[in-house]
């Protein structure tokens, strides 16, 4: 992976003198392909939200990723992702569009405007490339589809700590990416590539530290929290009349940078839409869900093995599902990541689940079973 | 915004030495993020053809362009500018994809082969990057949907000429780009993006010519005409028969370039198809429309502010609408433009709108009112 | 047309020190605009899998490509092409995104994971960039929709013949591209761009072997099959209720490359799923078809002139279409290419056609016909 993160600027302005547009704009990009389909139990457990090749067999191209970014001007800078395994047949669509104004001199004071990741969660915020398991846990992603939003974005943090947040991600420690040691934002809050259906905008706020400690050791301590009223879809066959719900969700982060040892737990509690399987009804209703993340990070010549375990869990409503679909989710997950340079590396996880995921189209529906996924990476 | 106008050649031919790709094919674009939702008086006021977030509140992305453009051999210009926030879900299409072939060593007589801009009208052959009022007026507009359609056109202009339509692009002075001094085009009629419905050719043409006085001020006169058959999208619950229209529209421009007061006016007359309330059945009728825009370059040390009003007004049917919809528009904009440095634009106008837009579906349909509409734009 | 063919990565690995983004990563492209209106004598003749404007009239972006490709690391070789002229509306939709990682330092045995050509026929594998008739064969063409899947893919083959595959591009002899002396690989089996339907792989395995005459002359001889379960889409009105059959082909290419006559042949046998007009029903039925390619390259100054026939037969179903539904092609096409430059080709072709395609919607269709197509090409 290369040395930058999901939204690090490079320092280097442009010089106003003649320069070609390809230093002003770099492409880079990494492709993921999978294959769930090795010792399944039960073809019925999948998780559309987290992988659509789950429970339906062969390859799967989970994302080819394009980023064209760059310094653009001395004080702005441009990040345009698309994805090229979009909308179920590969159409591309955009992922991130946005552009970062520098208010000071030393851009420690950012706006960010466009379709951006909404900052609330560690694991939300860092990139894919970068995530050791194969998908994002239901807890804290399913507060914003996608991750991401479109809206106004403000981010504060010193110079010393924006370069703490960088050389956690070019160091190979899977950072977050520098969201602000201060982040705020208002969105629209239907989550990326979908309309605004109300006249409500969506606030987050987003604290985070990271510490070098005098042994050399990274940690990080982070608080999140939003608030909005986000509209659902429902099964039209039912006569559901409400539509718009008030959601909020707080939560902490903590981080063990893997040096060589890594743990990272994150957990929210909020309210939200959730279907009621026993009055046929979406309500307002509690939810709370999180995870810990443990590594080990053996460096080899070329880059490194890291075996690791992931316990997440969520209970509450999936707000942009039909019915905003009731989750329980409970799942162990043992992997090791295979790091063969730079260019390329191999994930494999082995899953045990309890899914339910109950709508008026499905009210009943739970499925458990195991199975190993495997997914190869290749960094470009 | 760069010295590069729409469809500007560089005027250096690629040596016949090796060169980089990165030399012979260059990347721009610009973006465009909008809010619609201030101090409007009438929330079912919106058109959707100019702009979809107009009425649904939420920040929305405009247009996200990336242009791949070049001079690939000495007789060819290659021109590819797909738009990343289309289709309602920010997919990825094409909008222009061009090939200018020159026909003469000086290049002045060019054939255009491809998807491109129908030249009919100046603020239509205007990139949207360089427009001052946040759309299109309806008048001319509604002749051809996103301004383009495939074909073959052919443009002729002496060098000098080319020149001048270069510097009025180049120079901040919000030029149409070079469509020829006079133009000729054959074209499917459908507009941009669509099957071919008939097999009959639109046909069309234009005079241009771009005048400096010995004050140093730059004037621009135009006439265009089209004319085709169209067929039309009807509502399948009604028992209209006919879906094939002829339609022909002509017209004057004039522009006077602002240094610093610029004035700009456009108009067109013809017939097309056109829903009418009364027999609830689609008719050839008449149709009118134009607009006077006035504006006043005020010249920064890094940009420039520019003050601007605009009344257009059209009264006929929009074919590519259901039912050619019958439209009536009065409206009346108040806005400024400030260029903070190259790269970052704002626009924040002021509408006063009377819009009716009648179909089957909605055959009273009238809406008034105002609101207040801002833009931010980044060029890269 | 460039020195590479659709999958022959560059020579030079990347050093470790510091090269540009664009050294890594080249783009190139090419476009293709048709019109098949003159002189047709049957307007409801026509072939959706060939070319979706055959029949509709009106001129037609029939390919928009971008090639992003470069040896991203000493053992690995990204491709990734997108084509802007996709879904019917220009939305831009991936063909191929692949990576080769060599598993030799000389890469003679290579890897291919992702969305790649099935080396299953000369044409198929040949780019469209480089073939003479405008559409490929139905007979070999209709084994593999868009000629692509997803899967693994091995390919071997000694540098000398790596070489000879290079040049027989490179030199303009209109090669197939390298798809290995010795090919083998794993797939979904439902063709390019959409999930996989049941949980079996497909398999294919191919040999070629290119060959350089005493004479200077090139000839190339191949043989190829595969096997598989496909799952059918049927006529939700009809009462079948089998939709997974199984498919095999075979079959030789023979191909003595234009220096400057050129001859080529191809010809498969198999099973598969087609629609039975006398049943009404989908059932496993045998298939064959191939054609015959003559060709003569008279070298110009600036390019070459290149006349062509090409005989082509089909006798058997298109399991990627409804009902499976049964064809029977016989087609004798007469055209010539005119190679300009290197950047620009005009193809015209005048096809004689004899087509069904019947299947529950439409159980007796067959079509007569001819008509003169026309194809521009531009490569950048």
């Amino acid at each position: 992976r290369g040395a930058e993160g999901d939204s690090l600027p490079a320092k280097t302005s442009v010089p106003s003198t003649q320069v070609g547009w390809y230093d002003r704009i770099q492409l880079r990009g990494y492709a993921q392909m999978r294959y769930n389909g090795l010792f399944e139990t039960n073809p019925d457990l999948g998780c559309s939200q987290c992988d659509k090749s789950w429970g339906t067999g062969g390859f799967f191209l989970r994302r080819i990723r394009m980023i064209f970014s760059g310094q653009i001007h001395e004080r702005i800078y441009m990040y345009i992702q698309p994805d090229f395994a979009s909308g179920g047949q590969n159409f591309v669509q955009i992922r991130d569009a946005y552009f970062d104004l520098g208010l000071d001199a030393k851009q420690e004071f950012r706006l960010r405007i466009g379709q951006s990741k909404v900052p609330f969660g560690f694991e939300n915020l860092q990139s894919s490339q970068n995530r050791l398991p194969l998908d994002r846990n239901d807890g804290l992603n399913s507060a914003v589809l996608n991750e991401r939003d479109i809206g106004l974005f403000f981010y504060y943090a010193p110079t010393e700590v924006r370069e703490r947040f960088k050389y956690l991600v070019s160091s190979g420690l899977k950072g977050s990416g520098d969201y602000g040691m201060f982040g705020f934002g208002a969105y629209n809050g239907q989550t990326a590539n979908l309309p605004e259906r109300n006249r409500n905008f969506h606030v987050v706020s987003r604290f985070s530290y990271p510490m070098k400690l005098a042994s050399g050791q990274f940690i990080e301590a982070s608080f999140q929290g939003y608030a909005g009223k986000f509209v659902i879809s429902r099964n039209p066959l039912t006569d559901f009349d409400q539509v718009e719900f008030p959601e909020f969700r707080f939560g902490p982060t903590f981080v063990i940078y893997p040096q060589p040892l890594g743990l990272q737990a994150e957990f929210n509690w909020g309210r939200g839409p959730q279907y009621n399987p026993e009055t046929n009804d979406v309500e307002d209703a509690p939810l709370k869900g999180g995870y810990v993340l443990a590594s080990y990070m053996q460096k080899t010549s070329k880059g490194a093995i890291i075996p690791f375990t992931r316990y997440h869990y969520y209970s509450g409503g999936k707000k942009f599902e039909v019915d905003a679909t009731r989750h329980r989710v409970s799942e162990l997950e043992l992997g090791v990541e295979w790091q063969f340079h730079k260019a390329l590396e191999l994930v494999t996880m082995y899953t045990i689940s309890d899914r339910s995921a109950q709508n008026s189209l499905d009210p009943l529906n739970r499925e458990r079973g195991s199975l190993l996924r495997i997914q190869a990476q290749v960094n470009f």
